[in-house]
């Protein structure tokens, strides 16, 4: 891991970690990780002790994700101390076959030896956890260096191959009594509604907003934008997407459709699909469905283990806080209809020759469970509506309605990140 | 397809397209294509007339190769009067809301008019091809505009689902009767060893020169080195492989093992996977097997039909000269060995535990094969040794033999092209 590319310099710093992570059955060596850059901001002064605290903590977090969906996460830290560190340089620097591997940079670091030390063995605390501890390694000779990590990843694969390794022990704490969870979809007046000549109106006058702020110099030099639209079947969540790109220049957004992943996808923990999709500076992804599924549909229809979809939650908080960190603006939508209008929206659909295909017994079957869904919306809601990235729930038995209500949303919040 | 990224620009031009091809069931619009800079560079004198010539041959064949794989390829050319042009300006100009969409680029580009006239008639005369035919659309009255192209996007969609459209007819002719072919394999001296000094000599030099040239200056900047590697079973790849990574900065390679692709990859045109792989400057990509597999595996075990290896011949010299044109060094190892050395080996494998693995039934079956794929070696060879990317033929029933002369092939490789 060198140097960043400019593609992931303008993108959250997580985002290049996660386009190398190996997928299930192969191992993957990270020379160079998620550690360094925190401790060479901390030591030279660019980051406060209590920024580096908290990147600390994501990185915990984030390896515990990785250990849960069934990664094995092995961490060495090589020990040289600084007088093995100089004789080191000074005997590579002896041969030209070697010499080019000491940089200035390495020698510059080297004069800081000591700062290094304090904020690594800091670092090296925080983050030993019983899932992904830290193996400190002397590195003075070489031949002791080499066996010691051998035989400790050995170890490690072994005991992790035997099953010496209890995933339920730290998955999320049962949910709490929903307090006013229920009420959040009750509470929704459905009758909203704009006429036809409201529509004509408010509609352009929303999407004229969002456009002219998606072309702001700060827009597109620090901020994207990603979109999450989720809701019943037939909630509208198409034909308010297309509301939404009908304002954005084309060659600025990206429509995601999620459905059951490719196998590719399905040997990464579940959050990669969305990573790999991010957007860069400037630019919108939108999201037909998106890693909601796991606290909704994989949760209803069992597909995922109660720990799984519990510790999804958490996941998901911290997953959005990494992309709002980095400057990306992202807007959740959930659209509401009632079961009757859901019901009137499949007949049209079964009437309507080009509508029909939109219509599958799976949706006929997802109605019956109306009850189950509307309960796991709650408790999303509850656990995910954070002031960052919070839920917007938009009134849809009204068409027009939701999708002023939608374009207008998307204009506002962006407004108030620039 | 906007401006190249900068890990667009480290690559071959072709690359960026390639990444965003649709899978199977999918439609890619390109807004902006292959074509926009070969028209732009010619119409402003940055390249000559036989180079547009020879660009334009080279995207016949590449939308040629993607209806050989399936796809349907639908080419629009919106045409527009100058003065239309200038009249459609002047209005975007006039609306707050619009204006954004007028550049000085398109007014610097509306003066030279006539030229981009000239330039992409041509280029449109070039490449309207009977497997992928241009369909000019008279773009001043929007509605007829509109109308025109969803008539003909759905006309040839149904054209191309009723099966009017014959492969066959374009597939390479049948190969000529090999002249020298066959005395390829034959004529290789499998005798050739070094003793252990020697080897111990020889392969650190090697090594040292290989990596001082991926450290000069030029080669960081302007190259980067596709290494492949084939050769019937237990012919001493990985091994191979590992003495020529040894050499090289680890940030620096990667290893693509080529194995059965996966859904992804099945869902695009066969060259997709390794496109994907391809290094930036600076860098190296080692292939263990190859695209080759097409015309080796492939041909031999009936995976894809004839048709299909044929025309692969030539696909493959087109990719490999568009990686030559783009400063790749372009390196491929056959390694051979006979049927009496592979059976020594296969028998050693099984006895020692940790090699037991590498053996499968599926080596001794492709062992029964043997002829088979010495044929298809030999008209690989044949078709595909080229000079900007040649084969080199190692000798490789003496490991220590084949080790130093791949890492010294490699290296001068390297050295010519710098």
């Amino acid at each position: 891991m060198g140097a960043p590319t400019d593609e992931e310099l303008s993108r959250p710093p997580m985002w290049r970690f996660w386009r190398a992570l190996p997928p299930k059955g192969k191992a993957g060596v990270f020379f160079g990780s998620w550690y360094t850059s925190p401790i060479v901001d901390r030591v030279y002064g660019s980051i406060h002790g209590s920024e580096l605290t908290r990147s600390l903590a994501s990185i915990t977090r984030f390896e515990r994700m990785l250990v849960d969906e069934g990664a094995l996460v092995v961490k060495f830290w090589m020990h040289l101390s600084k007088k093995a560190q100089k004789q080191r340089f000074r005997e590579l620097e002896k041969s030209p076959g070697t010499a080019w591997r000491v940089t200035d940079q390495d020698w510059e670091r080297h004069r800081r030896y000591d700062r290094f030390r304090e904020v690594s063995e800091h670092a090296l605390r925080e983050t030993s956890t019983s899932e992904a501890p830290w193996n400190v390694v002397e590195a003075t000779d070489r031949r002791y260096r080499n066996l010691t990590v051998g035989r400790l990843l050995l170890q490690m694969l072994q005991s992790r191959l035997a099953g010496r390794h209890k995933t339920q022990v730290r998955g999320a704490p049962p949910p709490p009594p929903p307090i006013d969870a229920r009420d959040v979809l009750e509470e929704m007046n459905l009758s909203e509604s704009l006429s036809d000549a409201q529509y004509e109106k408010k509609l352009p006058k929303a999407q004229g907003a969002l456009n002219a702020l998606s072309r702001r110099k700060r827009f597109l030099e620090k901020r994207a934008c990603v979109v999450v639209f989720e809701g019943p079947d037939a909630a509208g969540k198409g034909g308010a997407i297309r509301r939404v790109t009908a304002a954005i220049d084309a060659r600025r957004y990206d429509v995601v459709p999620i459905a059951a992943p490719t196998e590719e996808e399905r040997a990464q923990p579940y959050l990669w699909r969305f990573w790999r999709a991010m957007p860069k500076h400037g630019h919108f992804t939108l999201f037909d469905r998106s890693w909601y599924g796991r606290v909704l549909v994989e949760r209803v229809e069992g597909f995922a283990a109660e720990a799984d979809w519990m510790r999804a939650y958490r996941e998901i908080v911290d997953f959005e806080d990494s992309l709002v960190s980095a400057g990306i603006v992202v807007v959740k939508f959930w659209l509401q209809i009632d079961k009757k209008e859901q019901l009137r929206r499949f007949r049209e659909r079964q009437k309507t020759g080009y509508k029909r295909f939109k219509i599958t017994p799976d949706d006929w079957r997802n109605r019956e469970k109306w009850k189950a869904y509307e309960r796991a919306v709650c408790d999303m809601v509850d656990r995910t509506s954070t002031s960052p990235a919070p839920w917007h729930l938009i009134e849809a038995n009204d068409k027009k309605w939701a999708r002023v209500k939608i374009v207008q949303t998307l204009a506002d919040a962006i407004e108030a990140s620039l």
